[in-house]
């Protein structure tokens, strides 16, 4: 049989070959959606990827309130698709619900895009700025970052991962990178994988000139280190 | 002009393509010897390098003395590399010696091995232990690790990365991580970038059956990173 990557929605095959387990916290019943950052992994690594998405979560994680109810779904999915035959597992948001839990579920490496874009970004820099959904930093990458945490800004008008896609979506997070980088920061940490949906990170990094580290992108990287010797 | 990968010893042509320098801090009249961190990044992720060594330091650095010492070396040694049209330095040497007065002194991202072990590890796993040949971490990597550093061992008889090339080197590492596992680290990180010319990291993963992190491997990836959007 052969391996299906980003397969996205449905019963699908069982992987026959080495696969990356994505799971998406923003409900979707579109399977290119559903696929989209597995595919960008795909294309960035060069491993197969299949992609599911937690139920009942139109708006993604957006609040305690949201990653709460996200939680146990996540270690649901993780144990299917780790059934399935995932060998590894990117729980692909920038708040890292659910990543111990999902780490003690499965006997598989679990990657969190937040923590992974926090060590990512301490390789790469030394006062790092966060720019999410939120007015604080994902408590899980301020955790990882450490007194190298130089502060956080939330684009104007942006609350949730969906209003990243609106009309002032772009231009909102042009401005919060700025201040951003104005006020200090060498190294940028895109805290929520919507940024990565809309593809900011290339913009960013001419615009302001300072490295920008994508969270989805820096879990795949992650997974990447696991899967060559 | 033809980019010359892994040039290694006396004055060599411009890099004509975008090119990783590798700063080795173990001085060597060999250029095999000097190539040999730069050759594996290639192998590993694909861009071409080339490397060169500090003088003066057959011993490598292996103390605060010998530290102090290659300092003011690495910062010119990358000056050198930058003119020469290295687009990325990396310092190959996990105490990260001279990071940030390179960073000052160079317009372009420099890496340091020992940063990039512990980001790395930071992505993987919550609890580190750290291998290397002193009895402490360095403090670079003790930085960045913060309350996920768990501990760290130096391998008996172990105190220059020369030793463990000598015969007992390699069986000493083992029984080392060993003892860090037992001790509750859910991942490695090998401070010590003479662990990465012996290629123990497999053997390593095999035995304990955690993540470990090479720090010349980690500081590739950062650099993978940076070279790929």
């Amino acid at each position: 049989m052969q391996p299906t990557p980003s397969s996205a929605s449905g019963p699908s095959p069982m992987p026959a070959v080495p696969t990356v387990g994505i799971i998406r916290v923003l409900t979707s019943d579109d399977p290119t959606a559903i696929a989209e950052h597995g595919r960008l992994l795909e294309r960035h690594y060069g491993f197969p990827t299949f992609s599911r998405c937690i139920p009942g979560q139109p708006y993604g994680i957006h609040d305690q309130e949201s990653e709460r109810c996200a939680e146990p779904k996540i270690v649901a999915l993780a144990r299917e698709m780790a059934a399935e035959g995932a060998d590894t597992i990117i729980i692909s948001c920038a708040a890292d619900p659910a990543l111990e839990r999902t780490r003690e579920a499965v006997d598989v490496p679990v990657l969190g895009a937040g923590a992974a874009a926090a060590a990512v970004s301490l390789g790469l820099g030394t006062r790092i700025g966060v720019l999410g959904i939120t007015d604080e930093a994902p408590p899980g990458v301020r955790a990882v970052l450490g007194d190298r945490f130089t502060g956080a800004v939330r684009p104007r008008e942006v609350r949730r991962t969906t209003d990243l896609r609106a009309p002032h979506g772009a231009p909102a997070v042009l401005e919060a990178a700025a201040r951003l980088v104005e006020s200090g920061a060498d190294t940028l940490l895109l805290a929520c994988t919507g940024l990565t949906t809309i593809g900011i990170r290339p913009r960013l990094e001419d615009l302001l000139a300072v490295p920008v580290v994508d969270a989805v992108l820096a879990a795949g990287l992650m997974a990447s280190y696991t899967r060559t010797r």
